[in-house]
C-alpha cells in the first residue's frame, strides 16, 4: 500500500473529498480520537513554521513583543465585556474539575484572550508614558464546533492573538488598518493568494468590536474564505476592565484598543487556491521543501554523487531535498507533485554526460533543460517566476468569478448557478443583509475599501445604497 | 512610583520573597485571576524563545521534526496506559461541557502527551522502512498543582515534549541518552549551570517509562532542581497501543519508544543559579539583550549621536538597547541590573574626548575603561568571558555545597543545617529511599552515571550498597 501515490478524488467531481484527499495524502494532518481536533503532521507544521517565521519577524520590526497568556479564563472575567461574553459563550470548552476536586468557578479553554489581556493591561497601563503597549502571542484557541474540517474549521487551532493598547482613537484605527495591510502584503507576497481588503458589517462583526476588518480571498469552488481579521475595539473593552491612563495635562483617560489574528486556516486558503487534481501546490516562499532532486537511473556510476553535489549548490539558494529511495522516479514525481514541492530537478546518466538537469515546475508542470553552470541562477529565477505565476493565476481566477448583482434574481441567479464573489449595493440595512442569507444563501463578506459604486439602490430593498458590499457564500 | 527601581528582599533574609520579587521585578511575569497559572511577559518570553530558538535548531540537526497535537486527550485514550493514567489522572483538569452541552466522554487537557503520539503512530508506524520516527513538539500542559510558583510549578506551563519510536532497544536507548546529554550541553554551554547527570530511581521515574534519566542542577539556596528528563519507555506504551513494524524478515515486532522534555522550569533555575541581591543575572547567550547603552550627561551635544553610532557597531557582534529616556543614569543602573542584561556600556563627554566608554559586567559588577577602536572585540570577548565566569562560579559554588554522608546521623546534619546535594551509598531498596524521605526529608535525585564508591554498605540499612546516590531537598 505505502508503494504507490494513490491517487485523489477530481475537484470538479467532488470538491470537499478532493479537499480531505489532499490534507490526508499529503500528510498535513491526520485525525485522532479527539473529535472536531486534527493532528498537525511535520509537512503540515512545516508550513504553519515558515509562516510563523516571517509573520513573527514583521510583527517584531513594528515594535511588536510576544508574551504568553494562560490557556484558561475564569468564567467571570469572560463575562465582563456584555457582547463579547455572548458572542463566545456557547462555543467554549469548560473546565469543571482539577483532579478529583470540582472547581469552585468553571474555567473555560481560551476561544480568544482579550479578556485576559485587558485584566493584565489593567494593571500595568498607568500613564501615557507606558503607551502604547503592542503584544502578540502565538498559542491555539478552542471552540466547539459541531462541524468540522481540517484547517478551515476545527475545535482547536493555532493562531497568533496581537492585542495593542494606545493613547488615542485615531492610534487604534491606525494599527487596526496597518494590521490589515500587514496581513495583506502577507498573503499576496508569501502565500500568492489576492485578498480583498474591507471592513465587516455590524452584523458580521466581532463580538465586542466597534469595527472590524478582514481579508476575504476567493477559493476553487468560489466559495469565499475569510482569511484574517483585524479589530478595532475603540474603548469598549477598556470601559468594562477600567483600562486608563494619565495623560499628558494630569486627566485619567481610558486607553483604546485592537486585536486581531491570522490562523492556520491560511493552510486551508493555500490548499483550495493553488491545489489541482494532482495535489498540494505550495507557493515557493512558504514551501517547506522548495527543490527536490530525483536522481534517474541512480544505480549507475557516478548518478548519486552528481545529485549530491547539485545539492549542496542548490542549498544555497534554496530549501532543497534529494530523495535516493528505492522507489522508482515515476513513484517519486507522483509523490512530490501531491506535496506540491515547486520545483523538480531530475538528473541522469545523459543530463550528466551533458552537463545539464531536467528541471519541472509543480504549477505549470512545464519541463526545461538548464546547463548546469546556470543551475542556481535558475533555481532562483524560477522560485520568484512560480510565485508572480500562481499570483497571476489566483488573481485571474478570482477576477472571472466575481460578478456584479444589480437585482435579487442577479444574485439568486449568480449564487445558485455560479458561485463567487458577488458585488451588489446595499443601504446597511440588517434586514436587507438578513434577508439575502435568508433567501439566497449568501453573507455579506466585507465593504472594500475600494469602492465602485454600481448603481445608486440597495439590491434588496431599492432604497438608498450606502456601499457596495462584497457577497457570496464562505467557509 | 514607576520613578525608582524599588529593592527586593535579599536572598539571605528569604529566599523564596527574593525569588518572587526578582520575577515581578525583572519583569518577567505577572499573575491573573487565574489561579496557579503566570502571565510571561515580554522580557521571560523573550528568554523562553532564545532558549527554543537553540534547542529547536539543535533537535532539527538531529533529525527531529515538529507536529503539533491536540491539546485534549479522551479520558478513555489516557487509560490506556496503566502506570501513566495513575500517575496523571489525579492532577489533570477535565473539560466536561461543550458549550451548553454535556460531553458524552470527558476530556482532560493534556498533561502530557504520549498517549496521543502512541494513537497517531499506531497508524503510521507499519514497517522497519518507517523507523525511527523522531518528532518533537512545543506547546503548554496542564497539570493541576496545590501549591505554585512562577516557572517551577505551575498550573501551566511551556515546554518541548519529544516522542520518538524506534525498531530496537538499543536505538531507544541511544535516543535517550543522546538527548540527555544535548540537554546537559545546553544547560551548561547556553544557561552556564551545571548539572549532574544520572539515572532517576524506580519510585521517582515517570509515569509509564522502564527508565528515566534526568539533570540535576543546585540552587542557591542548596535546593535541588530537576532541569530536563529523558524518558525510554521499552515497549510499555507500544504494547498498550500495539505500536508494531515488519521486520526485515517479514515478522511483526513491537516498537521501542522514548520521550523527553524540557519547560520554563529552565528560567526558575536562572534565577536560583545565577541571580544576586540587585536582581537577575542573565547568562549572555540567551540574554535578550546583552549590552545596553547608558548615555551620561546625554543633553549635552553630541552625546546621544555618539551613543548612536556604538549601537549601530555594537549591533553587528551583539543584542544591544539604548536607552535614552528621561531618567537619570543610576535610576537606569538600577533598572538593567534588575533585568540582568550582562554588560552595561556608558557613554559620556568625558569619554567621547578620550575616545573611550566605560563597561559594565552585571556578574562581577567590575568596570573598565575601553578604547573606543577595540569596542566591539572586547564586547564579544566579555561576553564570552562572562559565560565562562557564571558557569564556573555556579561550579564552585555547588560542589562546595555537595557533601557525602557515611551514616544517617551525617546525613541529617547536612540536611538540616547545610542544605545541598548530599552523595550517599544506596542499597537499591525502596524501604531505604521511602525512610530518607520521611526521615531527613530528602528524596533521591539520581543515580549519578558518574560514580564513586565512597563505601560498600548502604547509608540507610546497611546493607550492601549498589549504587551511589545523589539525594537532597528538591524543588
Amino acid at each position: 500500500m505505502k508503494d504507490q501515490v494513490k491517487e485523489i478524488t477530481s475537484m470538479e467531481e467532488d470538491f470537499a473529498q478532493w479537499y480531505t484527499d489532499i490534507v490526508k495524502k499529503a500528510e498535513l494532518v491526520d485525525y485522532s480520537s479527539v473529535k472536531g481536533c486534527m493532528i498537525l503532521r511535520p509537512y503540515g507544521y512545516a508550513i504553519w513554521e515558515n509562516i510563523q517565521r516571517v509573520m513573527d519577524e514583521r510583527l517584531k520590526e513594528k515594535g511588536h513583543e510576544n508574551v504568553y497568556m494562560p490557556m484558561f479564563i475564569p468564567e467571570s472575567l469572560l463575562q465582563k465585556e456584555k457582547d463579547h461574553v455572548e458572542g463566545f459563550a456557547p462555543e467554549v470548552a469548560w473546565v469543571t474539575h482539577g483532579g478529583e476536586e470540582k472547581l469552585a468557578e468553571r474555567l473555560c479553554v481560551r476561544p480568544t484572550s482579550e479578556t485576559l489581556f485587558c485584566e493584565h493591561f489593567s494593571k500595568i497601563v498607568q500613564s501615557y508614558n507606558d503607551l502604547p503597549k503592542l503584544y502578540n502571542q502565538w498559542c491555539s484557541v478552542v471552540r466547539w464546533e459541531k462541524t468540522t474540517r481540517p484547517f478551515l474549521r476545527t475545535t482547536e487551532f493555532l493562531w497568533q492573538e496581537g492585542h495593542t493598547v494606545h493613547a488615542t482613537a485615531e492610534e487604534s484605527h491606525a494599527e487596526t488598518i496597518d494590521i490589515l495591510n500587514l496581513y495583506a502584503w502577507f498573503c499576496e507576497e508569501y502565500l500568492a493568494i489576492p485578498v480583498i481588503k474591507g471592513q465587516k458589517t455590524e452584523k458580521e462583526k466581532f463580538a465586542g468590536a466597534k469595527a472590524t476588518y478582514t481579508i476575504e480571498s476567493l477559493m476553487h469552488d468560489g466559495k469565499a474564505l475569510q482569511t484574517a481579521t483585524s479589530h478595532n475595539f475603540g474603548t469598549n473593552f477598556t470601559e468594562a476592565f477600567d483600562i486608563k491612563y494619565l495623560n499628558k495635562n494630569g486627566r485619567w483617560e481610558h486607553a483604546h484598543q485592537t486585536s486581531w489574528g491570522m490562523t492556520t486556516r491560511t493552510i486551508g486558503a493555500i490548499i483550495m487556491v493553488h491545489g489541482d487534481n494532482n495535489g498540494l501546490v505550495l507557493p515557493p516562499k512558504i514551501a517547506p521543501t522548495q527543490v527536490i532532486i530525483i536522481p534517474i537511473a541512480q544505480h549507475k556510476e557516478g548518478v548519486l554523487e552528481k545529485a549530491a553535489t547539485l545539492q549542496e549548490r542548490i542549498a544555497k539558494v534554496a530549501r532543497v531535498k534529494m530523495d535516493a529511495g528505492n522507489k522508482s522516479p515515476g513513484w517519486k514525481f507522483n509523490e512530490y507533485e501531491m506535496k506540491g514541492i515547486p520545483i523538480r530537478v531530475e538528473i541522469g546518466p545523459k543530463d550528466i554526460e551533458n552537463n545539464q538537469a531536467v528541471l519541472v515546475r509543480r504549477d505549470t508542470k512545464q519541463k526545461e533543460i538548464v546547463t548546469l553552470d546556470a543551475l542556481e541562477t535558475r533555481i532562483t529565477e524560477l522560485l520568484q517566476d512560480i510565485h508572480e505565476s500562481m499570483f497571476a493565476r489566483a488573481k485571474a481566477a478570482r477576477d472571472e468569478k466575481t460578478y456584479v448583482a444589480h437585482s435579487m434574481e442577479d444574485m439568486q441567479k449568480i449564487a445558485d448557478e455560479k458561485q463567487g464573489f458577488i458585488q451588489a449595493m446595499w443601504c446597511g440595512e440588517l434586514a436587507c443583509e438578513e434577508r439575502l442569507k435568508e433567501e439566497l444563501g449568501v453573507t455579506s463578506r466585507c465593504i472594500p475599501f475600494e469602492q465602485v459604486q454600481h448603481t445608486t439602490s440597495c439590491v434588496c430593498c431599492q432604497k438608498e445604497a450606502k456601499h457596495m458590499v462584497y457577497w457570496g457564500k464562505a467557509y
